[in-house]
């Protein structure tokens, strides 16, 4: 009796990372029940005939509702976020209960909780950020922590309120050693931003076009060298968020090849948009404002290659979404300001697979890449393979039926955030989901949003770094 | 009733190239029809409990009862050799129809299909070698083998009877292009290997260990370079075979790093041997003489390196079996002959998982990166797949079953191939297979070849090769 | 009596490789005899005032009245090609003795001489050029001729009638190990060409920009991988002429960055022309038919960098002079021929320092880089210092007054070789020689010839070369 | 009369940076007047056959009586430090006027002037170390002591009382740009170091030898990276002091080869000393304590090979003169301290040129490359040259009459510094300086320092840097 199926979806053609086969899916309590062809029947059932079949996507790294300075507030709590990732193949998101200075870590996770409670619609881990690594953190929080399923650390280089000197660094890094979680870096030299900034400002440049003047490639090329040298020293694995072009690439590349446990991830913007994209002194260039900046076609071109040949082991949105007509986004206290007071981020949890897909259909990456790069990596890397990444025998049934001819212009009219535009306003995709199951539930259906009960997403308490 | 399962394995910790899951596996026809936790009974049933659950190897370089001249004559043929690669877990070879000088590529296959049939207990395909790229070869014999399933080429740049020369190579690799094959290529430079035995022949260096003098790094590192310059000029995917050490592999890793479609193999040789074993004089040494020759300890380390980054696509054997006290084999004519006269190759299908699996267990790289390059990445490459290289529904049910605490001492009198030696004896490696199905029949079981048809394998036509 | 000066050059600005100091300069016996500030009184006397005065240059790569095949004819001989290079401010050149196949070197060497005596302006040197390394050649002539003063070779990896195969070149390379010469290296792979010259003539393309189709840069690097392999093996220095750009100066760099012994020499046009020069279809791109040929401005800026950077040791003409308008020149029989049928080579003896010295005055690279380049660095490599490449005491009074400002468009018409055209026509430099000394003889003066009698240069038997 | 010469040295054999030849040297009014054979008498003469005539040393790297912190004091003040440098061949010493924190930077130069004044025994420069650049000393004092002949400064990335931040570092590169100075940095990474000896203390480890493991490569690398980062962001050239190994050079190599304006310096502890030498637990390690701290022996031939290579442009003593058994030198306060705490430098002034010329008798680098490291380069570098670095009519006669076939077992008791110690003791070099002129006048003689005049030496306003 138990053995009964819940739903089967017939002729899936299934895409995991590494294999492509027909069968029907059966899925009972959630999971992924069985594989086979000619499943016996279920109460539902759906035809997936001339669709790819994949795992749900996984976005490891995305702001959803984190606490602002300065009056500022994100666009997206994690009902919005949720439906957005949703509605865009993704099904797993870990955002960042992100400690302010002086505060103690664990009041920042439950602070976190609090805020997805009730409202998640997707399953969600949780990234710590950490700002202040006193030795109470360092010896008490972090490794209670990380026994209870946050094993994944972000650390910033840069702004004010967040970065940490060198010093700290490497104490985070050797907790993450001793305790085995995994440290991710947002590399950009501080200081160098700050004299460049203050330069820029003396010469009359206020407009987000500076933005990019104020975070050159070399800026971020340094931190990386540096995060590298930090993870040689401790001997921890890093992973290097965003990297958004050739030089801090070929730093990655460059400890990669000499063993060194680099890990890296790149984001759409650094594949679509460009330095241009701020504007030529317009302030509607804010809009683009994220840090590091895009580049150029060239550094497009390195981001793609770099995917392709392995350097990279998943691609995320970095979602962080702030309108931009709006006083506590883009436009803070309602004015146009100085680039350097910009929040920076932009929304992307909807159009990351659609996005990255696009490279599927112009050749550019395989369609197995795109899985690995999407879902299954970020799975492994932070804690939730099996249960996510995957289409296999006791997995979550966190399944994307996806359409690979459907075409697209992506338009934020017809996305679910609830950030007033998009950066990629007019791109046209070939590839969108048409049904999507979290834990065996449609929740999506030919496209359309079903009526999904807030807050049935589930914390996961995440396992080791899996880094094989 | 046709939807009845022949037979299940229970209780399966099954690992893919990418993923790793527990269940039944429920086997119709040869082929995998089901994968779930509590499949329906069937006839036959094995219990799996404790062990690995594996995609039967695919030993994609291999020579079998290769017509050899100078009255030279392969120890294995197709009986002994599939006997003894499915002893070690592998379920398919891909050994190579050799076209000599002056003959007709079509009549070597046709004679090398005479070899297999009747013999082979295993399936396989064919390489082709091609030796003499005549305007007929090139305009009408490649391409209609191309369509026939035979997808894979061999050159050589060294060896008097295989050579090609530059120009001859610029040939094949653009009929490969053209028609959508790939080219294997053994890359040591022919004149100063020449240069270099004169030489020694000439101080009186005549003993085994002058093999090694007379094929440096240098020598291989230049060849290598060649023919990615050969597959830059073409636009074409080369496979680099047998690579051997740093110098070779530093070549490799520039022209991928470059953006140019290289690929590379290695083999356990270079893991496992150095040019240690080809003696200090004496004649036994003959038994390790093979192509490029074996290094050092730190071109091992290299070799290692390369395989967890990426750098190489698989692990064959590169098996060539030659017995040691045989007059057609490693003492031609009876008698201990000059080192450019012992003929080379070494044998090692039996012995190329457990070996490979040894730096599982050592942790050098992961139980998937094992399973991508023994069975997966050679099936796709040389276009057997999905048929074969994974577990999953629809594929054959090449299965192997594996024990991974089983420890063993390599000892040529376990081995079931016709070789009188293996080159390494002694060595301890904890990983053995245990059960074995090809196409869903159990032919080892408990590690004991069970009563096998000759000739139950069958030639497998290869589609395009996959190099996504 | 015997110590009274015959010469002094008053207010020298004086520049050598590695110095710069104001004096008088005294000659006598054609030697520089005396450098001090207020020298005493000499017969003639010139000032130097405003000017620089360097030494004359040594042109280390020229062909002059070589011997050639197919009813060409090189339009300078030695009368002619030393009038143009004195005139341009070179004071010694090295042309090649080039043996054909199946003749003696001997005789080529005499031959050689021949056409020399009675007629060259300035002092000379020989470079062997060996195209038939018999083993009496090897074991005789190169090591005879060493002894007497011809201390490098030139071997080729391209040219029907010229080229080595391997085994040629590490025989060759293994003589100039032996005997301390210096092997000079011209790398193009020929299959290669052969290939691609057969193809394009295949689609119809004759005309003289196809020659750069044929000899892509992948051609020069493999052939350059090949020859620093080589040099590896033996052990033993070569020197890689006429460097096109960027995928051949990355092999040197790599090579030099391993300590191998790798020298390499560049040419203006490989600074000054660009595959365009061949034009694009009109049959006038022959006058731009050298090999390898010109590449882009991309590797323009990849010359420039690397001989700033050392990567190159000298800078040459690779002078090769055939008129455009002569049928035993670029029309050879008269008519417009097929790209492969253009004799190769360019014009340049004369130019040679005024183009790199507009690198000087563009801060592309320093007086004193110049001077190393063009003097100092040739003559210690084929062994003419410390007679030559220097001002210094004792050395010859090949002495060149720069004119650093003067501005000279370049113009066939103002030339003093034998072909009808120059390369650069139009080319504006800024810097010009004024007075040419060629040991202590004043023979160009106020940028006129003056009456110099035929004959006077004389051979300069070569030391052995001096890498330090 | 006036044209008359003071002193001849006869038979000269002179090397310079770039040439030999052989001649006598006319001196007159303390510089060399006049190159000739022959020349006439003068009322003072030497006759130099059989020895080198070589440029007078320029040590681009000392530290002489610097004002020290925490009750230590340097051994050698301008006297002894001056002494010793000239017995060894150096002529002249640019050693360093370094701010303390909170002081005026012109105030430091005054008190350098008075250290040096009346006792130095040739001539100097300084060199500037800013620690504190304060915007008086940005905007005022750092342009007009560049104005005034301080054209060079020193910056530290680590100790505590002189180390910068990031921002202070592009500041001070800033004001070198818009002036024209040369910027020399001490690239170790503070923190980092900070971290490790804390945690060593904290093991336990207090001995000597920990001294380099509070400081591995990785540590020193890291900085070079990011110092070569700055001077990319700035467009400014900057020079890598006392570079230690093969990591620190894989990054100024890099930097070189994408063309960025990346000098390096290195000294002989890092060709002659390994961590071997700061002991095994023994206080008399502390002999061999300096920064970046002595590698192995594969650094040590990474750093000769670099040599050779030109990618070190010089090669200092780095002299810091503390005296071991000395309660204000390596044992503060009379006691054997914890390794953090010992003053960090060895003596090295007279022992330079010797250590370098054993690199030319075994064949490591040219005689010319030897004088261009010690003398061209840092006379150049500093702005000190056409006076100092060279042998040419005009520059000061500051010459070194150099045996080199003398054997010399270095000992402490035969040097002339008044450091306790050498931790060269007992290395056997080939090649010792017989007589040394400065200014024409000969202060040693025979080996032996003649009667010379405290004070004698002056001080050497130094022009722009020379860095073509």
């Amino acid at each position: 009796m138990s053995n009964e199926l819940d739903f089967v979806i017939r002729h899936a053609d299934v895409v995991t990372a590494s294999d492509r086969f027909s069968c029907d899916i059966g899925i009972r309590d959630g999971r992924v029940a069985m594989l086979g062809q000619g499943l016996p029947d279920a109460p539902r059932e759906l035809d997936a005939s001339g669709m790819l079949v994949l795992p749900g996507g996984v976005d490891g790294h995305c702001h959803l509702d984190q606490p602002m300075p300065d009056g500022l507030r994100m666009a997206d709590d994690f009902l919005s976020g949720t439906r957005s990732a949703l509605c865009g193949g993704t099904t797993t998101v870990i955002p960042f209960a992100a400690q302010a200075k002086g505060q103690s870590l664990q009041a920042a996770v439950d602070d976190y909780h609090s805020r997805a409670e009730g409202r998640a619609l997707i399953d969600y881990g949780f990234h710590l950020i950490v700002a202040d690594p006193t030795p109470h953190v360092l010896a008490e929080e972090l490794p209670r922590l990380i026994r209870n399923g946050y094993t994944s650390f972000k650390v910033y280089m840069t702004y004010d309120d967040l970065k940490l000197d060198d010093r700290q660094m490497l104490d985070v890094l050797t907790v993450a050693r001793e305790h085995g979680a995994l440290v991710m870096v947002h590399a950009e030299n501080s200081d160098c931003i700050g004299w460049l900034t203050e330069r820029l400002l003396g010469k009359g440049l206020h407009a987000p076009h500076a933005h990019a003047l104020a975070r050159p490639a070399v800026v971020e090329r340094e931190a990386t060298h540096r995060a590298i040298a930090f993870a040689e020293l401790v001997d921890v694995p890093i992973l290097i968020v965003h990297v958004s072009g050739a030089d801090a690439i070929e730093q990655i590349r460059w400890g990669q090849s000499r063993g060194l446990p680099i890990l890296a991830e790149t984001c759409p913007q650094y594949m679509y948009l460009t330095a241009d994209d701020l504007g030529h002194g317009e302030y509607e260039g804010a809009k683009c404002v994220c840090s590091p900046p895009p580049r150029d076609p060239a550094n497009q071109q390195a981001v793609w290659k770099a995917l392709r040949q392995g350097v990279f082991s998943l691609v995320s949105s970095d979602h962080a979404p702030f309108s931009y007509d709006d006083p506590q986004g883009k436009k803070p206290g309602g004015k146009e300001v100085s680039f350097d007071h910009i929040p920076n981020g932009i929304p992307g949890l909807e159009t990351r697979l659609p996005l990255l897909f696009k490279g599927v259909k112009e050749g550019r990456i395989s369609l197995h890449r795109f899985v690995e790069l999407t879902s299954l990596a970020p799975a492994k890397l932070y804690g939730l393979y099996p249960r996510k990444g995957t289409i296999a025998v006791g997995a979550d049934a966190d399944i994307v039926v996806w359409d690979p001819e459907k075409r697209v212009t992506i338009a934020n009219a017809s996305l679910h955030h609830a950030v007033d535009y998009t950066p990629y306003e007019g791109i046209e995709v070939t590839g969108w989901p048409r049904h999507c199951f979290s834990r065996g539930e449609l929740l999506v259906e030919d496209g359309r949003l079903l009526n999904v009960k807030s807050g049935r997403g589930r914390f996961l308490p995440a396992g080791k770094p899996n880094l094989e």
